[in-house]
């Protein structure tokens, strides 16, 4: 079975504003609440996903991200609202270009052979 | 600056048939006439470069790469017919998705900060 896959990537200067890892992030401090926990989830540093946030956080006009202060576990991450709404609105952008690249591959992909070939 | 930037990533089973780094790779050894000098302008391993040829040789119906076995220089590498022929779709095919996600991101960007706000 062939499948198609495609990376978004937004550049702002000469950084990267967004993409597939730092959504990644999002989810995985929307369902784990801290950003040590997304880290830890993700194989990743604590130094790494922070420094991730810092630079989505300067990139949009808004925070994605916002710290909680305190509380039973010393303090956690969430997504804002706008966060939110970023992280929905890449996802879709996502899939509907998915979907597009594969019409545009029709000849491409039958130009491939049977899987069965590569060892 | 924003800019957007895509990566298109065909998966054949548990492998990637063809993507940003091998469309790379023809096009240095279209220009270098060997896999060797592809490879060192590329800084790959000679190894790394040769691997990701007999995967994409495999992975379509015709191969992208031939040797040519001897001559002044100890042989070298070209494309066939058929991998200037892949190496064109797919080129042309990542313009025109390009565009395509572009246009759908007008909302997404204009949520972004001016590039000043990224220390």
């Amino acid at each position: 079975m062939h499948s198609v896959k495609i990376k978004i990537q937004i550049q702002q200067g000469s950084h990267i504003a967004f993409g597939p890892g730092k959504a990644e992030l999002l989810k995985a401090i929307s369902s784990e609440g801290s950003i040590s926990g997304a880290a830890k989830s993700m194989n990743m540093s604590y130094k790494r996903a922070w420094d991730l946030v810092m630079v989505m956080n300067a990139s949009f006009k808004e925070p994605l991200v916002t710290t909680v202060i305190g509380g039973s576990h010393g303090g956690g991450a969430m997504l804002t609202q706008f966060g939110h709404d970023v992280l929905q609105e890449y996802v879709e952008i996502q899939s509907k270009s998915e979907r597009y690249v594969l019409s545009e591959m029709d000849n491409f992909l039958s130009t491939l052979a049977p899987v069965s070939n590569v060892k």
